[in-house]
């Protein structure tokens, strides 16, 4: 089962973890030197490896991809858009059930990815532990004694972990608290920023919570650190819903969110993703009988390239959002 | 049942037909020259005539209800709002079915009205002929051979009859459509205006179309008159629906709208009337499976002051709308 079939610790608030790692091979110069053909001898040597033994992985060059299979990897956060939106030299492992990922030749020539539901930092940390184990054993990592892993953007060099929380946060989004807790959390070396749609507020009310700092840190302290601000937010978010849920106009809101996604004929991803944030703070509430699990399915499937992917047509705007009305309601139903 | 409760002839778009007549007593001067004892004398009159052998009918006078139960019977449209808002020297004769009402001393001594469901003007009018023989057979109308019957306001000198139809006309406007049909009708002797709410579009699309004219045409003439032109207007928007359902956009809304009434934790009158029409249209049309007079029954009974008439509180604005909202939801489960 993927990470968005399925419901972890903590998630009425957290819909995913991931830990990431760059890696880089020592014998060959960082991608943007190689061309097409010394892509493909990196990519096939980190695959030689990765999937031997291991037949939960699959390896796809990027290039064999359509533009919404590309792009529907990067809505489900396997990938990274930049990562989607160029296949030159580029391949990808991905197991099947979608929790690991490994970009090929992105900006690092390994960027390994463990993606779990709900709150499981140190169990996706452990799974690219052992991922990384593997490369380590057969291959020459690059790197170095005083400074660690050797990566193209000196922003990762050290660990070159990046491990992030994907939070819903529609409680503190109301208020102001959310741009303090912004301001806090970078002092403490972490980003919080919005996972959908650009602008004051993400769409949907999904933010993405992840360390920054990268040298001179243990990865066992980074991960313990983001792990424990990821806790005093989800501490926060629980209290400013406790309020929320006592104002009629806001319980009105949850009601009126779930009708409508269970009658609409049309609907964009956007106001989807409005509305399916209402209904997922009334399903944790347990004023609505719907499996946390079934919304978060809902919020990667509906998105516009899984959309088109999943039923291998490139459908305009105007037809997804007839489609996805009618999924959504017989999911709701 | 009442006329709410029930459907009739093209109840897709005719709410109900009501057929009203203005009489006077010959014995006594109009009810705007009549003391408290005077007016009671009329009423008692009146009740005496109509109430005799006719067991479906009861009397009240107007100061027995309180003023939320009033303003029902006007909600209802079986008293005019002026009768609702001042009780002195009033009375009115009900039937139990609710499509009989006589206002006693209003405007004129006796105004006495027929309503029934769907388009039905010639049985209103035999009813109200009806009722009208049995009190000029006991009665001294007052009555001129060259003018016809005589009433307080000469706009209604000669049949004193006023015939109305209530029309459900959301495709004509829609569009530029209502407004060239109101002056139109105006030239034919006809009104057509909003039914419920003010301002340049009536709450719910609802419109009466009444006659105006009362002298030098018989009743006969005048509600064929009223038949015909309510039959092009019946036909005129169910055409203008046909376009309008060819659009998605306007689907959406319909179902959107049925969405929201059977999900909704709170609901405004004026809100409730506008998406209960779009619910009518979707019901008309078999996209939903709602029986019509379901609608026209939430219509009246979701009304504020019928509200509380029916739960026998005063309730104030905030807790009808939470009320409104839990029983909408309930009779369209």
């Amino acid at each position: 089962m993927t990470w968005y079939q399925n419901s972890g610790k903590d998630s009425d608030i957290v819909l995913s973890t991931r830990v990431r790692l760059a890696r880089n091979l020592r014998d060959f110069p960082f991608p943007n030197r190689l061309d097409k053909n010394e892509c493909r001898k990196v990519n096939e040597t980190v695959r030689d490896v990765l999937l031997a033994g291991d037949d939960s992985l699959f390896y796809t060059e990027m290039s064999a991809l359509n533009s919404y299979q590309a792009v529907s990897l990067a809505e489900k956060h396997l990938i990274s858009p930049e990562f989607a939106s160029d296949s030159t030299g580029r391949a990808l492992i991905l197991s099947k059930d979608e929790d690991v990922s490994v970009m090929l030749c992105e900006e690092d020539h390994v960027r390994l990815q463990v993606i779990y539901p709900g709150l499981s930092l140190k169990e996706a940390f452990e799974k690219a532990e052992q991922l990384d184990s593997k490369l380590a054993s057969s291959l020459n990592i690059a790197f170095d004694d005083r400074i660690g892993y050797l990566t193209q953007c000196p922003t990762n060099l050290g660990t070159g972990m990046r491990a992030s929380v994907m939070l819903h946060l529609p409680a503190l989004s109301q208020s102001t608290a959310i741009s303090r807790l912004a301001a806090t959390v970078a002092k403490l070396g972490l980003t919080l920023r919005g996972a959908y749609g650009e602008g004051s507020r993400p769409t949907g009310d999904i933010y993405q919570l992840s360390n920054q700092v990268t040298l001179g840190i243990s990865e066992e302290a980074a991960i313990q650190n983001l792990q424990s601000i990821a806790e005093q937010i989800i501490a926060q978010e629980r209290q400013a819903r406790q309020s929320l849920l006592k104002d009629d106009v806001f319980i009105d809101k949850i009601y009126r969110s779930y009708g409508i996604l269970r009658s609409a004929h049309m609907m964009s991803c956007d106001e989807f993703t409005s509305l399916i944030s209402y209904v997922r703070i009334g399903a944790c509430a347990g004023l609505l009988d719907v499996p946390v699990e079934k919304l978060t399915y809902l919020l990667v499937k509906m998105q516009p390239a899984t959309i088109n992917a999943d039923a291998g047509e490139k459908y305009t705007s105007a037809q997804r959002d007839v489609i996805r009305a009618d999924a959504v309601k017989k999911a709701l139903e």
